[in-house]
């Protein structure tokens, strides 16, 4: 029986992490990717444009969730506590993740080219959440000043996550508001 | 009298900005700015390393100043209060350049290669700030949640003095500031 089409997408993500993480971003082709994962280089290209969007697969599904997220908030949320409620929400998709999140979080540290592509993905989701927030009736210079401040403590929330797998991922968020708050406060 | 060093410089960062607004980035050459500079590209390359680096050569300087400027902020303050007084205090050298940032800023919002290099740069800044709080001895996360946010109150500033001058850099800072302290306290 030939395997599923998700199979082999999962199975192309697993060998390209582990080829990244041994050999490094740089050395490894996707003809080697798809060897490690048992279909053809033709398959890779089935689901993947290049070697580097392996990496960047979740965003759709992130941002789709995130942005849902925030239109169903409960209306009197301010615009931090409505993109926090937003970023909880995914708890389930991001603990999901984990097994790929970490080899992940380590290959683009290694590789400057994957962290520029990163930040643009991130300045781009964030503009997402502002134009989400901005449907909700949010002042537009207040709803970029907001996403970016949210993004920054989500971003934050995640690393210490990756750190310390004892806390969820929402009770890393929890403190990083809290932070934030307390930043914005001066009372620290 | 063979012009000097400096005045070479500015015309080739004139020439590249008028260029690359008539043209578009990707449509100019090195050989093109050095002509319209009327100096040789052999010049050209004795300033800059590619046509990309003549928008980030005020980095360094600014990454300088605002290091300084929080290693030596009064000892009272918190770490956003440090990095507004550090802000503010760049404001000459912020002000003198408008006549460069303003045509720089459209240069980069058309040009998407751009955007990814603007970014990196900002990251990079964002942890010296970083390293320069933990130096005042605030601890390490929240030392980076801070210069996180500072940065982005700082680039809204920014965007907001570019379309607005009738109010200085540190008159934006101020109000951006208290934006993200409102927002912060839910007062949104």
């Amino acid at each position: 029986m030939a395997p599923k089409k998700e199979d082999a997408r999962g199975r192309l993500q697993q060998a390209a992490l582990e080829l990244y993480r041994e050999r490094g971003y740089d050395q490894t082709t996707t003809s080697e990717i798809a060897a490690r994962a048992g279909v053809t280089e033709r398959t890779f290209f089935r689901h993947f444009p290049d070697k580097r969007e392996v990496l960047f697969d979740g965003e759709p599904k992130l941002r789709l969730a995130l942005t849902t997220a925030i239109a169903e908030a409960p209306d009197a949320l301010g615009p931090l506590e409505t993109l926090l409620t937003a970023f909880r929400s995914t708890e389930k998709m991001i603990e999901a993740n984990r097994p790929f999140a970490e080899p992940r979080h380590h290959v683009i540290a290694a590789t400057p080219a994957l962290q520029e592509r990163e930040l643009a993905k991130m300045a781009s989701l964030t503009s997402a959440l502002a134009a989400a927030l901005r449907d909700r009736g949010v002042d537009q210079r207040l709803a970029m000043l907001a996403a970016q401040t949210g993004m920054a403590a989500f971003g934050q929330a995640a690393l210490h996550w990756l750190e310390d797998p004892t806390l969820s991922i929402s009770d890393h968020l929890d403190r990083t508001f809290l932070e934030l708050r307390e930043l914005a406060l001066g009372a620290h």
